[in-house]
């Protein structure tokens, strides 16, 4: 029997880890601050990617490969971008034996390699725009690291966008905000606030950076997505020029956009319990396990039969499995299913077979009231209604949540209390000490000024000068 | 305009290059030795990596994600394996700034790391079979590259499994040697000979290697995909053990397998001609593309009317492309998508819409023979039947390319002849010396001993002395 998981309110972080390593989502690789992603955790991103990728395609972006090295040279042509990336790289100094001319970095992001080519595909306004999009591993040296929020090593992709004027690059920075937002809210059922970052959070080489940004079960936010308007910073830089339709030479302006794995993580923090996992039913590599009952052998036969004639007619419209292990009870399975998220569960015995029905059993909602009895017969809308459903509640409990523990502060003193337990949402007057003043007094940091503003103006809850914009402040990941 | 491609029999090699980088395959990269797979290129290795992911699944593998970096000390625990790969290794000495303790090696292949995860993973017999896969990029540090045969990096799948017996094991390996086969025969339009590799060819490491073989276009071979047993080296090496029914521990018996984007090469030089790509339609991004054409304005609407009807109808069954670009001829249009080997083309004009037909031009056909009228009210029936024709049509015309250049040489001089034009298939009594005496002679290797052998028994083609296996010999990429 495996080990009871630590409860949340007990040790979250332990939590987090406990339920990864049992519900097999993940584990330690050799190399410090790595992961290994195991099958089942693995079979989550593959339905992240398919949910992303749809949505990139639909929106007109192309899949394509760019190199793991790129050289220390290219890396340093955008100055802000290696400042900002040079204490997280990995360095590989030597190839087939011998030193390297040349150290290459192992890509921690990928638009320095992105520009030398598309300074070389574009040259007319006729090749414009230019969309597209990668998956790939990225590393980045990090000290502190968490399976699945920050690993040395991730997979995630990268879009990288080219056009022929600033507003095209804007919208499409704006375009794929609300792509992965509408991603996370109806596919992970993460309810999320969209926003564009401070200047001390933009991504390295931006010249507006926004995220995404959700809470977690502890209260804290992570930032799930970001999307960066370039300008023409890494167009200059790497010599990105277009002739336009009178024939003169014109600089791009330049988008790039990213989700990693560490969606993994913000899906187990959000949803999941003190029995474990709780998967959405539209990522959920199983989103229906059966678990047949029986003691006798003759009831055996009788039970596995129905089961068969079942899993022919839901098997073709939802991701099922049959759990017919004989060397554990019903009461291991439960539990084990319950652990790894599964959404639904239907119990039959011999009893439900001479009834013509099975039970129900939501994830999502423990105990008797997520349990029903529904006539064989109508077994399939049964449970894609069921499945509809509880994707639904999810989001629905998740946003009541949030919105639970978002504040809106009157005065710095209960700003202070609003961090410490949550969200604030408050004026900021948009300045750097007030920002630094409020992470050294609370830890929190400004999470991103929402896209939905208010009308009007107000004072900054730290300094009370004018302020023009709300901006969300909370403890992150 | 774009320049015309190097006819295959003036350069064969250059040919090749060409036809990648005006059909914008692929592209090199600022970095030495590696590539840039383009949207058309990359859409192509998506098909190939669905034709291959759905049949590992139906083989009951899943697939999961090792870590990009491998402990120096780890990749050396297996002798000959470290021994074969440690002249190709890339290694990260430094990260985050600082210079690390223990070197990291940017895997080249991942037994190592997977072994090392295995051990812990695997405690009892009920554990077994392991059946697990990985899509990812793998660096080996390559001299003399070129575009998808041999890059310094590559994108690879790789299968690693476990099992309680030799037997299984064995099985499993010759198994996904039969899934490549299929799947290189059936989507790709390639047949392959199936075999095993010589001692002195074999993965280092392996107890026996058995690889595909294909014939390219200039009559060179191209191993295409390979599988490995191990027996119990590799658990040796790592640990990885068991418990069997009775309680005694037990080594597991391992296997590893892969294909890469290697087999875009493949398909280049397989069916291309010199117009440029011909693609099998199973892989084919584009699988028909329709050419309007019109000359005035008023055709043009009568035309793209036509054409949307068409599309509605088609573009469900088939991957559609309509090229109603004002700025190209219909001419420049044919050239252009000839030379990206889409199947199949459908051009319509003003008459054809009087007519209620359209021309369809096939493009493994070229000339009048590929053309053909069809009814516009039959159109998804001719179109989905001429795909299905083309696709057959590849794989015979390949077939008997590499048939009529496959000899069975009665003496040594005939042999050099033999390999110097194609492959040989001839009795081999399998001592090294002769294999070497070939190599120096003639640049031609063992490519493979075929799974397929006639009963009875030979002299060897290089010494004479008793041989009792066929052997197929050619000069390979």
């Amino acid at each position: 029997m495996r080990e009871k998981i630590t409860p949340r309110s007990q040790d979250y972080s332990k939590w987090y880890t406990e339920v990864i390593r049992q519900a097999e989502l993940a584990d330690y690789a050799p190399v410090r601050g790595c992961m290994v992603i195991r099958p089942y955790g693995y079979a989550l991103w593959e339905h992240v990617k398919e949910g992303l990728d749809r949505r990139f395609k639909e929106t007109g972006h192309e899949n394509a490969y760019f190199p793991l090295f790129v050289p220390m040279s290219l890396i340093e042509k955008e100055a802000q971008h290696v400042e900002g990336f040079a204490p997280e790289l990995a360095v590989v100094t030597h190839g087939g034996g011998k030193e390297l001319e040349e150290p290459l970095v192992v890509r921690p992001t990928s638009e320095t390699v992105v520009g030398y080519m598309y300074s070389q595909w574009i040259q007319s306004y006729r090749d414009l725009p230019v969309l597209i999009n990668q998956w790939a591993n990225v590393v980045r040296w990090e000290l502190r690291t968490r399976l699945f929020l920050r690993t040395m090593e991730f997979l995630w992709q990268e879009g990288h966008t080219a056009h022929a004027t600033a507003e095209e690059a804007q919208e499409e920075t704006l375009r794929m905000l609300e792509v992965y937002a509408d991603f996370t809210i109806n596919d992970a059922a993460i309810p999320v606030l969209q926003g564009r970052k401070s200047e001390s959070e933009k991504f390295p080489g931006a010249e507006t950076s926004y995220s995404i940004e959700a809470m977690m079960g502890d209260r804290r936010a992570l930032q799930s997505g970001t999307s960066h308007y370039f300008g023409q910073k890494f167009a200059k830089a790497f010599d990105i020029q277009y002739q336009d339709e009178n024939g003169k030479l014109q600089y791009c302006w330049t988008t790039s956009w990213g989700m990693s794995t560490r969606m993994i993580g913000a899906i187990i923090m959000v949803h999941g319990d003190d029995q474990g996992l709780v998967l959405p039913p539209r990522l959920a590599p199983i989103q229906v396990v059966v678990v047949p009952i029986w003691k006798k052998e003759e009831e055996r036969t009788v039970v596995l039969e129905a089961v068969e004639t079942m899993k022919a007619a839901l098997g073709a419209c939802v991701r099922l499995k049959v759990d017919d292990r004989d060397e554990y009870s019903p009461g291991w399975k439960f539990n084990d299913w319950e652990l790894r998220g599964v959404p639904l569960r239907i119990e039959i015995g011999p009893r439900d077979v001479a009834k013509e029905q099975v039970v129900l059993a939501r994830r999502d909602q423990p105990g008797r009231a997520g349990k029903s009895f529904v006539p064989l017969a109508g077994i399939t809308d049964a449970v894609t209604d069921a499945l509809a459903q509880v994707q639904n509640d999810m989001l629905k409990r998740a946003t009541e949540f949030r919105d639970a523990n978002t504040h809106e502060p009157a005065d710095y003193d209960s700003f202070r209390d609003a961090v410490a337990q949550g969200f604030a949402r408050a004026w900021w007057c948009g300045d750097v000490t007030c920002e630094d003043k409020v992470k050294e007094d609370t830890q929190a940091t400004t999470r991103c000024i929402p896209l939905d503003q208010l009308e009007g103006n107000g004072q900054c809850i730290v300094c009370g000068n004018p302020a023009s914009e709300m901006t969300i402040f909370g403890r992150s990941y």
